[in-house]
């Protein structure tokens, strides 16, 4: 069992803030989650011994973001499967935690794949549920490093004067990811080489991720940022502050149509229509090639109070109860609250995976980035298993 | 003194929430506000006995809203000259309370003209200026009507086949104007004439004027209303579920450049991508035609708490130290928070006025139905101080 430690403390190197550990104490073990509702008014955080709690954890955003969705997504499943419970049910209830996240179902498949593959060889299947999350915790990692580096290229390419002014939308650092993320890493990249002017932060609502993560992340990060309510990004694109936008994303369907935090469909067509760059970034794995397009994305609704409340960031996370909600609407007000939009192929300048760039953006470049990164990911994950 | 009451039994009649309101206790002349920045939890006056106390509670948006401006602004020059201070001083401080808002000025040198005029020619300089004040109050219901009357009817040729499904930003209504407001008087005639299907309502960030106001308005008027974050209004339009966007305007320069709450500009961009008409609906007053174009305009720029914070609507108003501001980001973050944003000719469908729509909006149009409502506005005016 000592290469658990060894990946965690691979991760540990990577991340300014463990997002997400599995610890094994003697009551058993633990999946152990930084509570991102909570931040940054306060570090807690959340000790998982089973999947209903994870389950809780994930519709709550207590812990959130398209990668790090899969890494917790399979340690959920090695989870159950190392104290017992029975995997089928924890692989279901997982999986339909959020809908529009394909790498949480993603990272399911991976350890629930390994568990029974080893049941059914007759070897140890909890510790192969383990060894496959770490195999994806790991990947993650490396897929992290992999987005910087391509994207800090991309971003010289199409800004070749340099002192970028980069608009970013939710959250997608290290907080989202095993490693430093993917919008966010790419930003961090500029700044390290001293390539970025300004960070310029939506702050994302209805639960300001931007304001609340990102800014935390670029706070720590030493990085020259600016948070904004997400309607005034339209007076910096006008005013010519914005040299381009970097985001995530939760889902991207065949055609490279990009499910993302909502609020970001308005940025690429404020983009498009001041000719600034609409950059997404994301590994592979939030490819879903079996989703033809954009339409055909599921796009989660979420409580209409998460508009028309405002909860404390201490209370209760979000989607609950919150004894600490603040009403900001009339009682009985009605809230659209759809949790991403969707963002079309043609307003998107580039995809920047960990296997490579893909711009423009077409089915048949996205599917062929997606199948050099299949298979770095099985030798990857074989490699692991076979420790 | 009898037409005072007569004035305020009228603007009573059409107001559902008296926004303001001119007062004569035994112990001198008073302008009671109805502080918005509690609404909807809690409905509290403002006495204001002097123009400092104005002044703040203009600055906090305690009393907000373009054509409302210029009302409060007449009626505290009308407060400084009853109380006997100095009018010069009154009138200085108010104009400059809220460099973006047009109608404040204009409705400021609308009673410190008629205050001068009456000292010069030896008359009661004190009464001419509260007549002043009454007369632009006066206008403002009428011109709410009339901006009603030719929104309704733009509605019908913009939309022919009825069951308007209307998106808007921040709040137009009755808090806003002596009537019924401006955008929100034209959805609201459209309620009315059962031909309101959905008011679509941005909450407006930083400071909720939508989810807050706009909702609180809709409700007691029993529209169907949706609130939805910003970033949610992408998501509509996308999915065809907007048929017009209607605002307001807290200045509109002489090339037909709309100065309006921050995330305005963003909807227009939204608006012209989808091919959905973008309507701005605003009296004669808030177009300043000595402002030549758009990047003319000076857009005040708010204190970056209003974002890094959240502040509790009952307590004391934003802008303030106030003790239950609740941090929304990490310390120290800086935040861009721009009241206002600039939308151009160009993405303008329409402009509806008292006087008349400007469609298309060019610089001679707007200037013809100006010319018109000025003859109006200076005939009503000579009429309420001939009384």
């Amino acid at each position: 069992m000592g290469d658990q430690y060894e990946v965690s403390e691979a991760g540990a190197g990577a991340l300014a803030i463990p997002s997400l550990r599995w610890e094994e104490p003697p009551e058993g073990p633990v999946l152990v989650l930084l509570d991102q509702t909570r931040l940054p008014a306060e570090d807690v955080e959340l000790v998982c011994t089973d999947v209903p709690a994870l389950v809780q954890a994930i519709r709550t955003l207590a812990v959130r973001g398209a990668p790090l969705l899969g890494i917790a997504g399979a340690y959920g499943v090695a989870l159950a499967a190392a104290r017992g419970f029975d995997v089928d049910e924890a692989t279901e209830a997982l999986s339909q935690a959020r809908p529009t996240a394909v790498n949480l179902g993603y990272g399911v498949r991976r350890a629930a794949g390994a568990y029974r593959a080893a049941l059914a060889g007759g070897t140890d299947a909890p510790a192969a549920a383990l060894a496959e999350a770490r195999a994806v915790h790991a990947e993650d990692i490396e897929a992290s490093r992999g987005m910087a580096q391509h994207g800090l290229a991309l971003l010289g390419e199409l800004l070749p004067g340099g002192g970028h002014r980069i608009l970013t939308h939710c959250n997608t650092g290290a907080l989202v990811s095993g490693g430093e993320g993917t919008a966010l890493a790419v930003a961090l990249a500029a700044h390290r080489a001293g390539e970025l002017r300004r960070l310029w932060v939506d702050e994302t609502r209805p639960l300001l991720q931007g304001a609340r993560l990102t800014a935390y992340e670029a706070a720590r990060a030493g990085m020259a940022y600016t948070v904004l309510s997400d309607g005034a990004a339209g007076s910096l694109f006008a005013g010519g502050e914005v040299d381009a936008v970097l985001i995530g994303a939760d889902r991207i369907a065949a055609d490279g149509s990009v499910a993302n935090k909502v609020g970001s469909y308005p940025l690429a067509v404020l983009a498009r229509y001041h000719h600034v760059p609409f950059v997404v970034v994301a590994p592979t794995s939030t490819v879903d090639l079996a989703t033809e397009e954009g339409a055909d994305i599921e796009v989660e609704q979420r409580p209409g109070q998460e508009v028309t409340e405002f909860s404390l960031p201490s209370a209760q996370g979000p989607g609950t109860a919150a004894s600490g909600a603040i009403p900001v609407a009339p009682l009985g007000a009605q809230a659209y609250n759809p949790a991403f939009d969707v963002t079309p192929p043609e307003l998107v300048t580039a995809i920047v995976t960990e296997a490579g760039v893909v711009s423009p953006v077409t089915r048949e470049a996205l599917a062929g980035v997606c199948s050099t990164s299949r298979w770095r990911k099985s030798r990857s994950g074989n490699g692991m298993m076979a420790k």
